[in-house]
């Protein structure tokens, strides 16, 4: 293992994660950390041909277990190309999504269940996990009502019914509740600089840094 | 379950048995049985699209679990939205690769172990199996004499190294002992003609159907 550490920003449509993920990565860029930002399924070349094949299309094109294997071929390339060889070289890496969203999205929303998801990732990926998560909560109408104001969105998943929507926030939640160590809910109905200031602050908290003042 | 039969046909480099596929469907369909012909990775439209990804490209493009997980990723598509449906509906598969061939390229030539690929078979398709297997068995210089002899292959498995071909041979030939009920090993460095009677005796004789006389 190197000395970087992985977060990673996990929670359903229209959460704000990413926009979370950019601010943090400038805060420790500022605090002189070598940041990574990627994302998933995607972040290597071959990694984004996959996703292409994934976001596009009919919302029913893919069975679901097809869908999660093709997620975990997709990290495995991310993980071992791009991933691991940062986190040996002393950069962080902050990603767009990860593992849980599979968990999420394949095995709670589609209902393969967390059971075969983790054996599908403890084959694909064995032990390896993020150092920090951030699971961000939101109400799933507010989140979807965020992500559909979104122009041009690419998402199949955006387009999927109130009650997948819900069942993946719910796993969201029970992943968390099952590694409290790894996973931090943030509540991201509040206002953009109070999220930004409570993610600054657990990563400053859990490693150690001064990412200094708020600066919203 | 259908009323259909699915047989595979399994092998490395130039063995044939994309050729010898070809004349059972036309023996079956004389003798009145509806007959799908098709291939792995690949049979439908999405699973075209990852046989794309994978047959293509550098030799070491892919992670080797990365590719296991998309050629299974292919089959469930194809099982699925294929295989199964025909089955159903009293057509029999001639499918070119199934598992088998996942075992024998990543579990024995890329050397993730047969245990690795069961875990995933099981995941992917359960207790699927074909009901007859022809595991077509050739020299590895002379299989890949002939496979090098054809123009314009796209097969990026034809351009590694001859021990990974012996890796893979070995694993077919170990497949077919473990399951003798459902393997048929071919000695496919006989002639073309006999070749072809021995598949189709195995056919008429398992099946209890008569293929007719030789027409070579």
């Amino acid at each position: 293992m190197g000395m970087g550490k992985m977060i990673t920003f996990e929670g359903g449509e229209g959460s704000g994660k990413s926009t979370q993920m950019a601010f943090l990565a400038r805060s420790l860029e500022r605090a002189g950390v070598d940041v990574l930002t990627t994302r998933e399924p995607g972040g290597t070349e071959g990694a984004e041909q996959i996703r292409a094949l994934l976001v596009h299309g009919a919302v029913d094109r893919w069975p679901p277990m097809s869908e999660a294997l093709m997620h975990f071929a997709a990290r495995v390339d991310h993980l071992e190309q791009n991933i691991l060889p940062a986190l040996d070289g002393n950069t962080w890496v902050l990603c767009d999504r990860f593992t849980d969203s599979t968990l999420a999205y394949q095995g709670g929303g589609h209902g393969l269940g967390l059971d075969e998801i983790s054996v599908l990732q403890q084959l694909a990926i064995g032990t390896f996990r993020p150092d920090l998560t951030f699971v961000f909560d939101i109400g799933v109408e507010e989140g979807l009502a965020r992500a559909f104001g979104r122009v041009g969105s690419e998402d199949r998943y955006e387009r999927m019914d109130v009650d997948f929507h819900r069942r993946i926030r719910e796993t969201f939640l029970q992943v968390a509740r099952n590694e409290p160590e790894r996973c931090v809910v943030i509540d991201a109905a509040r206002g953009i600089e109070e999220v930004q200031q409570a993610v600054r602050n657990t990563v400053a908290d859990r490693f150690g840094l001064d990412l200094g003042a708020d600066r919203p």
